[in-house]
């Protein structure tokens, strides 16, 4: 998805594809440093044998923090995130998983200078969505500054 | 919040209140690197003063993943994190800004042989609300294996 | 181990098992960048396959640091780290191994208005000991503020 | 190589050869995190896998970069990195390659009171050189202060 | 600048301005980690404060390597980084300079079914240009795979 | 102290003063995240100012990691660090202290075809002594192979 351009541009219905990204034990570790959650399903892979899982598996708040580095965000037209809605994380996310986003603009929202594009997000591994979530981006109207 | 203990044992409406953390110019850093999120707000100190919040800030979602190292997780009962509602970041959380976690139990969902636990959470800088969340958590029912 | 409560409550001889952690490469990389100690034995794999491990081991200081990661330290009565002796490097730390902690009080020095707990800690790759220590936390004695 | 001498004290025509280090995947996340170059060749598995490559790439100017940290630089004599001259990325560096650098002194150039050094360097992945660069580093010259 | 397009729409003489980055103590600690060039002068305020820079600067090849993270690069087009000519370190970067790169297409080659696009490179701190340089991108020609 | 000699070639009560690091926030930011240690004096600023300390400090096993990057360790004669004694945390490491290491041979003992050097190491913050530490390098003895 691509916040470049103001509110009037986006709609309703409108999808998208994006690149991917590779989960690595990097990633996960890096993860656990930068939020200091160290659940051993996590960190630990003997402790992560005995569980359902069966093996470590990245943090949900990791997965949903690499996709919001998959959207293209223009300074020009983003002005914040608002907010996310209905986060779901449905399958778990294993090292070595490429993702990527699919989704839809479901909801446009006029707020006086600025508007709120609504998306409702997929991470894919492949054909499988792995979470689900709505994502609120707040977003510039009219004509914005001259691009960089 | 401390889930270290069985599903039968949280009561609907208690509350708590976490340890703290400082949110550093150098975890900001990081969180660009992990996420892959280098949205100029955060890491273009020159492009941050042009706009309403005058310098730069946090990722919401480094917010909100600093958030998920304030709690206590013990192995022992909690199975998995499930997922998000309505987050919504209201305030910039700033370089040098110290958050800690508010909340309180609002819902209870008995899922067989786990159950749901649902907090509604406050991320705090001092006596502000900076970012509000309900999160739920699938935990163990009746008596776990020895703590270690 | 749990540094949990005041100083009068540890008892000579008590013993302790912790959760475990998995030593990845990742860990080395950054333990290398963090130390600054790029020794190739744990930064080159041709280098480290003429050696007597035949392969890329964990820092000392690594494992050691990772092993403060697994005590539970609560700032209501931890003061300070006191000090390490007779620390022991015995066998190599490979990239995968899952490292515990076990251990045991050996020595409680009263301090005036604080105590020195000393604990002889084991640290294990299942059932081999890899790192042997005695460290010391210096821990507040009587009524400590209420717990977060 | 090593820049411990004065500039008096190089010879053009003087080869060396350096201790090497392992490029991990780790690396290649951290490059990507640091430089914000996240190009889907070094951080897409799958998109990596349809390209010449067939598997994800080091960054050149990670490898590059790994270079410069297998130099010796003694702060007694060297002054600061003055630039470099022709650097060509000649095969991909892969996950799990350890380089090493070779190379010779090929000018000397007297700049009154320093000197600048320039060495043509092979970034070397076994036998093979997979980055050419010539390096130019500015020398003291003369007596410097004692050696810490 | 955007390598976003096919070898066959870039112009002889076009310019670019890039969005900024800032430089922190953070990203030249990471640096040094990485590279594991820990010279003084990046890492020792106190040696630092002995030099012609007076303080702590960042290490050239980050400074080269946060350019790269600047430009836009679209896997449709953009094949491999080719090579960089005649890199020369200026000025010295400091810890909270905000870089952004400004520069002109040199050089156009026809290389059969790719392109080698040339650009001069000026790495510029507001309006000071602190480090220059060739980069060569080798691009497609024709027309791509839809883009994502 | 240089590592950069067979065992035959230290003498006892030769002493040593290394080059210098800055401890910066990035530092102690990494080292929480490399180890796990969370402890609230080392990563909320807010909590560190109701201690004795006033503020934030780094982790005792971080200076002492970083202790271990200022010796130059030769692989043609380091075999393996083989263990610390009495390691006590005299001081508390401030943001923005610069280290160096003070020390002298204080013993040699010959292992067959090997020898162990221990040193007794100071961490110095300026004219403070700030740790103190014995460390024991095994190092090889004889002809060592060619330097590189």
């Amino acid at each position: 998805m691509r916040f470049d351009r103001p509110f009037e541009q986006y709609v309703q219905g409108e999808t998208f594809k994006t690149r991917g990204r590779t989960v690595t034990e990097a990633d996960i570790v890096h993860f656990a440093g930068v939020s200091g959650d160290f659940f051993p399903l996590h960190v630990d892979e003997r402790y992560a044998q005995t569980t359902r899982f069966g093996e470590r598996i990245a943090h949900g708040m990791l997965t949903l923090s690499l996709a919001t580095g998959l959207y293209v965000l223009s300074p020009d037209y983003v002005i914040a995130f608002y907010g996310l809605d209905r986060v779901r994380f449905l399958k778990p996310v294993l090292i070595g998983d490429t993702l990527h986003l699919e989704g839809e603009v479901i909801d446009l929202k006029d707020r006086g200078e600025a508007g709120l594009v609504s998306v409702r997000q997929q991470i894919m591994c492949g054909e499988e969505v792995v979470v689900t979530a709505v994502i609120h981006m707040l977003v510039k109207k009219g004509h914005a500054s001259d691009r960089l």
